[in-house]
């Protein structure tokens, strides 16, 4: 009998989450019944908002449930199908999470199309939901307009990557990043398009982010939150605006942590700091996707990835990510 | 020979302003020149932007010039005219502030219709900036609709006063404020029309609005910033839409104070901050005294001010706007 090999949460973390909050469990699949599908996974995605899941709050999606398999973006191909949409071969997206076999109803399974020479695991990311989220960011959440200059803060990670180039190709006039190491910021700038960047571990952000503002930021697009949002709105111009898209600063904090002292600057410079999460806004994926499968085929746009091998180590790909020990999109490779 | 007694500005005020921060003077007034007005000033206005003029820091608005005259909102009646334009009687609107008797061109001037059974000080207060500043706050930064839940911070001064009955009249569900006494929080549910308020010295803002925020906050209008901003966070509804409008809590601080604890909220929530000056809206004046005017006129708007006699307490008055001691528009009768 085929077997499926899971990991699940069994815990609640307070604090950093540790290997005890987590088990691994090899499930029997059963026969496909029919409509239904079998995915075996190529790539499994570990994201930042699945900390958040981790606490049993109310918020904009609900907990992980203890005891089940951990939900979450996952990208395969077809093995066994009684779907006469979705055949065998065909790669499929799905959010069935941290598993190396799905199975379950055709309807579950979204089937996209290669791109020749790019691997699959761009759906997870730059053609995913990942950059989706830089794009809304930028687009219908700041505004972004061409000859704005730009800051991202978190810019090395998944989201962060994609930020950057794609406010280049929106026509952005300049783009500069922070990221948690000197590697980081130098592909920053060698790869990613970055005008400058600066290594946020080295000083404290809101000094360095000073030196490479230019004349002021117009938009920015948030990542991390606490000194970062503070440092961003010490530069911000008359009437920028901040999509505020990710707080990773404080997402393992058991207490809070009292926020920017400079908000007095959001009225005397007529400044908009609007925070979004991606379930509102995802009806944009076809615009977004018929600009960057295009702009991927053609090299314009890179995708960065590190990639963790084996279901066994997602745990410890989703702490790397967390300690941000990431360039780019965390993915597990099956 | 005409005289003018005038305030002046001789020191830069650190923390709260004192006394020998400011002189009296008597200035000798010269003829008129061809196309100039002589006014009688009725009244002066007394806000808190002023605090912010005193420093010499770049701001939205450049620093009140030592030993110069206090600018400022007054009214007043032309009591000697070389204008074809400006004839003796009329009533203006103008600029020049902390003075009994205003003289200059006429084209600094602006004529107003008088309001019959309504006294000239509307012009500075719910008929001029102050309430163009509630509505620009509400309908153009907030984007009030009608249905939404409306929270207004200092809901007893001159912009709150007005915000409060501008919310109801465009169709809000309910309205609620905060005030620094337990009778400016009768007079916002007597008198101005707000559902319910709290007295933010009672205790802690975070606590009381919370009891009295119903489903949650849709639109917040914010003239005091800190504790307050927080708390408003923590009860706005998914895609809430907070206009900030005055941060008076901080204005005589030498310290920056941290911000708001809870802004990984304006992420998961999609809730937009948006700070403004009225600078950059004044173009929808005239709509909005389409509006005000006639409410004023039939009473669905009751005008709220406080009001000290004499041009040598204007300093005195300026100092109890500061500490709160005023309901509704702070103004020296002359």
């Amino acid at each position: 009998m085929p077997t499926s090999t899971q990991i699940q949460l069994i815990a609640r973390p307070v604090g950093w989450p540790t290997h005890d909050d987590f088990r691994t469990v090899v499930v029997d699949l059963p026969d496909l019944a029919p409509n239904q599908v079998r995915v075996a996974n190529e790539f499994l995605s570990v994201d930042p908002y699945m900390r958040g899941r981790m606490n049993d709050v109310k918020s904009y999606i609900p907990a992980f449930r203890l005891g089940e398999t951990m939900t979450g973006g996952a990208v395969g191909r077809i093995v066994e199908s009684t779907s006469p949409t979705h055949p065998v071969g065909a790669v499929v997206v799905h959010d069935l999470g941290w598993r190396d076999v799905a199975q379950g109803d055709a309807g579950a399974f979204r089937v996209v199309d290669e791109i020749p020479g790019v691997p699959n695991s761009v759906f997870l990311g730059i053609l995913g939901m990942t950059g989706l989220t830089a794009y809304v960011g930028l687009k219908y959440i700041a505004h972004l307009k061409p000859g704005d200059a730009v800051f991202v803060s978190g810019a090395a990670g998944a989201v962060g990557t994609a930020a950057g180039q794609i406010a280049r190709l929106e026509g952005a006039s300049r783009v500069v990043g922070s990221a948690g190491s000197p590697d980081k910021v130098a592909l920053l700038t060698d790869r990613y398009g970055y005008d400058a960047a600066v290594d946020y571990k080295q000083a404290p952000i809101r000094e360095q982010l000073a030196d490479i503002a230019g004349d002021g930021i117009d938009v920015y697009f948030d990542n991390v939150g606490g000194d970062h949002l503070e440092a961003a709105i010490d530069v911000m111009s008359q009437g920028g605006r901040a999509a505020l898209c990710g707080a990773i600063a404080g997402y393992n904090s058991t207490e809070t942590a009292p926020g920017p002292d400079n908000l007095v600057k959001i009225i005397s410079r007529g400044l908009t700091l609007q925070g979004f999460t991606l379930g509102n806004y995802a009806h944009h994926f076809p615009e977004f996707a018929a600009k960057m499968g295009p702009w991927l085929a053609s090299g314009e746009v890179v995708h960065a990835e590190t990639v963790v091998d084996g279901i066994d180590n997602a745990v410890d790909a989703f702490f790397q990510l967390m300690r941000g020990a990431n360039v780019g999109k965390m993915l597990v490779r099956i």
